[in-house]
């Protein structure tokens, strides 16, 4: 099934044959453009064929009347007429035997009804008849890497600059922005931008991107994902292949996804689910498009260590003041240097010169380039150093020429990445060597600190990653439960459900009489509680419908004669269905929350936190997919906050942290393998003490499986 | 006392007489590179003299042998000469006459030892002579609006455009970097980097700067503050003249301390209090030099609305889809538009674009000039927008000039800010017509975003500005304590003290005897608690040394024997000072904490948050310098994330926050104006809920005020 999830596109990307469709002489026009780009522009050395209904000869060369009148079936036809025109070419071209059309034609989903119409014939067209489809509604298709291009924009010729990125889009703006990294010194081989996504998606992009060598960074800007299953399939096999996908969302805020569904149908899951998905599945995601490129091109630069320890190294004192400040406020280590570094530097560098880390060489260095050099590589060469940060603070001409060309040169007698930073708003000689050698110069300290950051965190992710793990994304939608099929469990329904599921729960039920009462608390250690239960007593603790810590048979009996009497003083309608009579948990520990519910996008999702009334004031949580492994539910305990907590405080005793582990993957096998579909979970609070954890509360609504 | 702190520095900054000793033929020494940019590269027309200790003449002009021999005394000396030589050069300059001498020279105290032996000379000689001096060890002094420059910069030259910005450092190379944002259309009008600070500081740069018409933003770069109080004071008067003070602290991590601390001798506060103090002097601090640069730019290009709306309008989806998001995340918000905006936006741009606030133009608006201007015109213009934030995601060539060009066109008709940001790593000519009018680009959507972020903070900050406020900065050392002078009171005396200075605590006492124990109780409301009071027993309650709820002689008794009892089985030679009998705090409420402590550079600060056993996990405080005002207390308690639960959650009473206003104004004036000098108190918990708030434990330690 995984294997045969996904389509090879080595066609698209590299057709030995192509037809353009719509191909026209008028200038200026999307036709005209399109056969400009891979005529004069591109290194298009296949057979091209120009489809014109009305010519017969356009731009000097032969034209079809239409795909039917080819004396072949060409590997990719590029279809630019308009949306009304084009179902039917596309049609013509599926029957034909052609494999992929890149549709750029706009006026499909994205322009109202009819076009999303039009849109619903190219899916049924492409299962017609084999055909697939790239598009429509989409700025076309430019592999760099093979200098060819199947666009209309006149920016083209202007951003064909090779290199290890693959780029995958849906819109087409920001795609550009990306692509200009150029100018940075960043080549992006291969630029995918999918437009409305009639047939293939992000996810087919990004999964044929994972099996090409030259592709050693995958970068997607999203703004919705049409096909969860497949999505995350390929980002599984980005992460076993050991090639990072680098990827910016677009649609966190209220704003952001009111702007974002103006602009594209495409289904958006919470944002804070969208980033559990990515962490957990390696994508790193990043806020702004400076970022992505920053991240893309130091991972496409070198392979992120597990432990990150870095140098930084420049000739202005407050410039390595500044970039060490923010080294250690984003936690990242500054590498200590061996006694050998020490002493060549202390040789090598003026007496007043910082020789441990971070290294100001001062000025001085800058007027004699053997011993910049010299020093540079004496730094990099330090085995406790994985990267190295060269700050530059400002432009100087030759002096700051001299200084990019050492790092040109020590980077390519070292394997760690030197990295350099042109602080600058100005730019000369020196800029223009790093661009030019590839470096990509980052544009400010803060970016580069991200950019490592993002680059480390990376490195650690891969050393933890369980390569077998994978999200059940069974959302209820595919068993066929609408959310009328859902119901509420009473409390002790849902704790005794759960207490077969293997989370520990008071023991406990519910009484129809005081007898029964007395009977169930007999059956119990300790002291009970009794709750009234009723759907219309919202607030039990307020009306007096709890009593606590009942021992004696009196005591019981005084309590639920009570519980009935400030039941009915508060609602003499209030249904009631008994009395609730539970162990009493004596234990002191943490509250915590556990909790389940199900994303749209990415099927059940589980929470972890801190529970009670701090639920809404720190919102200290932590989130995974399900299935759960042992690991990442230890992982997700220790991420939060209240982990210390956990751990022990002012001297209070640890909690049973591996019965909360238990507890967690008890719920996770539950709403994998359990007898019910759930929809919702709440288990808050969790209390979590030295004697383990056990759920207090419990609101469950789930329904029968479908088996 | 206020007026008289600072110095008029216009004969420094403009002087209309300057000698410069240590002048030199020698190709490329620092005397003939200062001369050389003073004669060659300055609009210098005032009188300039030459002091060379061996030469007659120094490039063609008459040379003095020395200072004396100067014909008159000119109003700055420029000092070149090396270290040991300055001190004797700087005392004849003093001894002519002359008011100010900037010191280029180095080897002072970043130099060891006998540097800072010659560094206190000058100092010495600042105060025997009234010479003031600039300086020593820094790259000199810029004022770009006079067209002069006393520096030995071979940049000099490079970096000359005047403009609105005040720029204030302490090192050379990131002034440098900041000089450099003329590369992005900022002009930096003057530049003092104050060096070693032997005399002049940063607080007289900053003052005088604040008199200074052509100057509306002043921009400081921060390594460690030597003088608070002329800081504070500067600061104030900043903020009283209505004129931004934008920060860089470098020395905020435990690396950026360590690495600042090699680089400079001043004194470095903790980074909490340090940014507690800019806030509260509504000094706006920020991270990176790019940082300073996008938020001066803003600050100098308009004043910040109390109140912002933006507009965010351009011509591709995906961007203001980001940028909106981003806008969301940051919590600012996005302008409604008038019905008339929306309908003449309706007119002008095509049936497909977004009119609602993001405004997507759509690429179509690029062709036509006319739509273009008129829609940008007319978003700009609607009466509820306050900035218009137009980010352009890509270089096109002609397209993306006209798009520039058309900003420009309406930032002349209209009052408040048009923001370009320019994203692509790419510029043209589009690029440079913002950079030429001085519409600074700001370099990604991330960047412009946290610059409106801190305009608009400012704004807000300046609309609840009380002008009469300064904070008292009185450490105890100014009034001769030191640690040893100080005395941990017991928690007993704490509170009594405390009682009397208006804070509510327990009513109680320390019984030596049972008798003086049922005597205690016998005079409080309600039960009792009993503490063990011993300084030999650490944990109370884990001995057993506490009882809580005693309401009848028996249960006191009992509680009597038994907590003694417990001390004797557990330290049988703990010393044992009597019994602690307090009344029992019943009031559920938020375990909040306050405290106060000395800050080395500004002296007494308050904390307040959530306290108990949550202090470490969340660190959820907020701080203030004292004195407080009502309005900085209710500012400070709303700031923390337990304001929620003090407001009351999930059904819970609020708390009598007016009582926690109360108590806190009463800590800030015991501290202020109290008998004692005091150098810790920690309130904690001070238990705040519907019936007041009540501090439970306290520990004061202090020293009687010398008076």
């Amino acid at each position: 099934m995984e294997s045969n999830m996904f389509l090879n596109l080595s066609a698209l990307f590299d057709p030995r044959s192509v037809a353009v469709v719509g191909a026209s002489d008028r200038p200026n026009s999307i036709g005209q453009r399109t056969v400009t780009n891979l005529v004069e522009h591109s290194d298009f050395v296949g057979e091209l064929f120009l489809v014109n209904a009305t010519k017969d000869e356009v731009m000097g060369r032969r034209a079809y009347r239409s795909v039917t009148e080819l004396p072949c079936a060409p590997d990719l036809a590029v279809i630019v007429v308009p949306a009304a025109a084009a179902v039917g070419v596309i049609r013509e071209c599926g029957q034909k035997g052609i494999k992929f059309a890149v549709v750029l034609t706009s006026g499909f989903s994205e322009a109202g009804d009819e076009g999303k119409r039009l849109e619903q014939e190219i899916t049924d067209i492409t299962r017609q008849t084999g055909i697939r489809v790239y598009g429509p509604n989409c700025p076309g298709l430019v592999n760099n890497n093979r200098g060819i291009g199947f666009t209309f924009s006149p920016a083209y010729k202007l951003d064909r600059k090779a290199g290890p990125i693959g780029l995958v889009t849906q819109g087409g703006g920001l795609g550009r922005t990306f692509l200009q990294a150029s100018g940075r010194g960043m080549g992006i081989g291969l630029w995918c931008s999918s437009g409305n996504e009639a047939d293939l998606t992000v996810s087919d992009y990004i999964n044929h991107m994972v099996s090409m060598p030259e592709v050693k960074v995958i970068v997607t800007l999203l703004e919705g994902i049409n096909d969860p299953e497949r999505f995350v399939q390929a980002a599984l096999n980005a992460a076993r292949s050991g090639k990072p996908i680098v990827a910016l969302k677009v649609g966190k805020s209220e704003y952001g996804i009111k702007a974002a569904q103006s602009h594209t149908a495409a289904l958006s899951g919470s944002a804070e689910v969208n980033s559990t998905a990515f962490r957990q599945l390696g994508i790193i995601e990043v806020n702004d498009i400076d970022e992505m490129i920053d991240t893309a091109a130091l991972l496409a630069r070198a392979v992120p260590p597990t432990d990150l320890s870095v140098a930084i190294y420049s000739f202005s004192g407050g410039t390595v003041a500044l970039a060490a400040d923010m080294l250690g406020e984003a936690q990242l280590k500054l590498a200590e240097f061996t006694p050998n570094t020490l002493d060549e530097l202390s040789r090598l560098l003026p007496s007043f010169a910082a020789i441990h880390n971070p290294v100001d060489t001062t000025a001085e260095v800058l007027v004699n380039k053997d011993i910049s050099h010299a020093s540079l590589l004496q730094v990099a060469r330090d085995p406790n150093v994985n990267a190295v940060l060269y700050p530059i603070p400002m432009e100087y001409g030759d002096t700051t020429l001299a200084a990019c060309t050492d790092m040109v040169r020590v980077q390519a007698e070292v394997d760690k990445p030197i990295i350099p930073v042109w602080m600058s708003d100005k730019t000369g000689s020196g800029y223009d060597a790093l661009v030019q050698q590839e470096l990509v110069p980052f544009r400010s300290l803060s970016r580069a600190i991200k950019a490592i950051s993002r680059w480390n965190q990376y490195g650690r992710w891969r050393a933890g990653f369980d390569s077998s793990w994978k999200p059940a994304l069974q959302a209820s939608a595919e068993t066929g439960e609408s959310a009328q099929d859902y119901q509420t469990y009473t409390e002790r329904e849902a704790k005794s459900i759960l207490a077969r599921a293997g989370v520990r729960v008071p023991t406990g039920g519910v009484a129809a009489t005081l007898e029964e009462a007395l009977h169930l608390s007999a059956g119990i250690d300790g002291p009970v509680v009794a709750k009234i239960v009723s759907q219309d007593i919202l607030h039990k603790s307020d009306i007096g419908g709890v009593r606590t810590g009942l021992r004696t048979d009196a005591e019981i009996t005084d309590a639920w004669h009570g519980i009935l009497e400030n039941v009915r003083k508060a609602d003499p309608h209030a249904r009631i269905d008994g009395i609730l009579i539970e162990e009493m948990i004596a234990q002191r520990g943490v509250e915590t929350l556990v909790g389940v519910h199900e994303d749209p996008l990415f099927g059940p999702v589980i929470t972890f936190g801190l529970g009670g009334i701090f639920v809404e004031v720190f919102r200290d949580v932590s989130r995974r997919l399900l299935p759960l492994t042992p690991a990442q539910a230890r992982e997700m305990i220790a991420e939060t906050r209240c982990y210390t907590l956990l751990k022990g405080v002012r001297g209070q005793a640890a909690a049973d942290i591996e019965a909360l582990v238990q507890l967690l993957l008890a719920v996770s096998d539950f709403v994998i393998q359990g007898p019910l579909s759930v929809h919702e979970l709440d288990l808050n609070p969790v209390i979590v003490g030295p004697e383990g954890a056990i759920a207090v509360d419990a609101v469950l609504i789930a329904s029968k499986r479908n088996s």
